[in-house]
């Protein structure tokens, strides 16, 4: 029997368990309303490493080390590591990849990489190709403002749509497994969608109808209806993005839910001045291996629909005049 | 029963069929020893397009719809599309997908990219997940010199070892089908081995000890020795590495098979000027769904290995003094 049902969407027979997760966050995210719920809190962004880029590395390499741990694993237990990040290269995935020795496939979703990565470790695990699969993935404020805009030196003025990079990771562990909770059950896999949007300081609109289009895919594919789950988190749209999403959700047929939230608005307290909210791939990971599963864990919530967000330029094509593409990707996991 | 075998290897229970595949190149490529066998040859390298990287994301979307096109489906018929190119942020990959509207997952392993998007797309069809799914990957060489190297109008001299970014894409479909040959049989997904080695002119050498170590596994985990395959072909060592390449086989009690060679070395002749041969994950991508995939339609090739290799730094962490991760997947291609 087919586990596709309608054009999008993937049921799995045998929902891989998520036997652990880890989370790691910066100085600022753990200054949030969530600093509690995370693994680890770093003291600076440099985490004893000489530069940005290898300290984004480390953190992706801990985090999984730490998941694993969890179990009581050692990495070379692991049977298969995806993993991915925003930069260029995904060379905080290589390098962390080249530490833990654990076979790798390297993703790349932007923002949305973490529900990529879940999807397609629950596929392995799922298809009886690996039993025990880790998806992981980081973002680094500092890392990512060299790489993707100006020069911190440089002091540019915000402006109030953009959003603010997360310093953080996150990981799970995918097990086959008969018995424990939560489980993947689901997953919707998003078409690129792009609206002609071309401001890369306003993304959280750029993928908002991605967002929304893979939710009414999800919900359509499966029969569902949106109050099916305790908790839907979009993954980085933030204020502006979220406003918007909401705003189609009505248009789509899909009434505003008081279980809708997105992990770029909850990430920071309005104090924080990140201007529209979190973003970055670690930005939804974190809050997932962090607050969301742990509330899993304690059955505070049973079901829950984490529908990552991308925003799909690069630089390069930005200065060519491109608008930029985006991808949501939707994951379902329960308590069953 | 787990599909696995090994620590690395995966064997797929109904192998799924390449039911069609298609390649494009560029004008030198084309002018090589098997300008013959790809679909299309480019005439320059604008492709009627203002930049080189609309140019390359053209060439991945148009090699994608003949692919499919040879089977007599729209896009809208494919359930999957997995791809990706070495771009930042995968940029051919993702506007590409913009276009054709299929569900889309992005990868990136550099020039690993097409063993590792087909062993990630038939694990989506033999676990059945999806029926029909498109793996490609696409490269430029001027969009890479751009992005990778220096300005080309500077006409800086290349050393000897350097190899020479093809201009090529390619993409294979795989359906779930009773009939029909030739098939995706079994896959090695790899690690990443770094032996220290930091010239990024030499990156066959970078990635000449990833491939051996895949290779190895492969036939340590499936307990089948070299000669089992009609041919065995790395994806971009050039001929540097592949020469390392077969100083390793020794070493690891594989003798060197005469049933042995490179895509980056085969893909131009020796007047080509293009040092020590080809490289880019279209390099081997175009290899495989022009000359070798024919052969194997032909049955003059029944099995196939292909074991594409990937070198994993970026511009910045070279600058940072990080010595060239590398890894190669390896997919078996057999008539049955």
């Amino acid at each position: 029997m087919s586990k596709k049902q309608g054009r999008q969407t993937i049921v799995f027979a045998s929902p891989p368990l998520v036997s652990s997760w880890a989370s790691f966050v910066g100085p600022k995210e753990g200054q949030g309303p969530w600093g509690e719920d995370f693994d680890q809190v770093l003291d600076d962004y440099l985490f004893d490493e000489q530069t940005w880029e290898k300290a984004e590395s480390k953190m992706l390499r801990e985090v999984v080390k730490q998941a694993i741990s969890k179990r009581y694993y050692q990495p070379s237990e692991i049977e298969l590591l995806i993993s991915g990040d925003l930069l260029n290269q995904i060379v905080s995935a290589n390098y962390a990849a080249r530490e833990l020795s654990i076979p790798f496939l390297g993703m790349y979703g932007a923002c949305s990489t973490m529900a990529e990565s879940m999807l397609t470790a629950a596929m392995a695990v799922d298809g009886g190709f690996f039993s025990r699969v880790v998806a992981s993935v980081s973002s680094h404020h500092y890392t990512a403002e060299r790489q993707f805009r100006t020069p911190i030196e440089q002091g540019v003025q915000k402006s109030a749509t953009s959003q603010w990079t997360a310093t953080a990771a996150g990981a799970v562990l995918l097990e086959a497994a008969p018995g424990g909770n939560p489980r993947i059950t689901s997953a919707t896999v998003g078409q690129v969608i792009d609206m002609g949007q071309s401001d890369a300081a306003n993304m959280g609109s750029a993928m908002a109808p991605a967002a929304v289009k893979t939710i009414k895919a999800h919900f359509d594919d499966l029969n569902r209806s949106p109050d099916y789950y305790d908790l839907i988190v979009t993954g980085d749209l933030g204020k502006v993005g979220m406003a918007l999403a909401q705003e189609l959700f009505i248009k789509e047929g899909l009434l505003p839910q008081p279980n809708y939230s997105d992990c770029g608005v909850l990430l920071y307290n309005d104090r924080q001045d990140v201007n529209a909210g979190g973003s970055g791939c670690g930005s939804s990971a974190a809050m997932l291996c962090g607050p969301l599963l742990k509330k899993m864990s304690e059955g505070k919530i049973n079901k829950l629909l984490l529908v990552a967000t991308g925003a799909l330029m690069s630089p390069t094509t930005s200065f060519q005049g491109e608008t930029i593409p985006s991808i949501a990707h939707a994951v379902a996991l329960e308590n069953i």
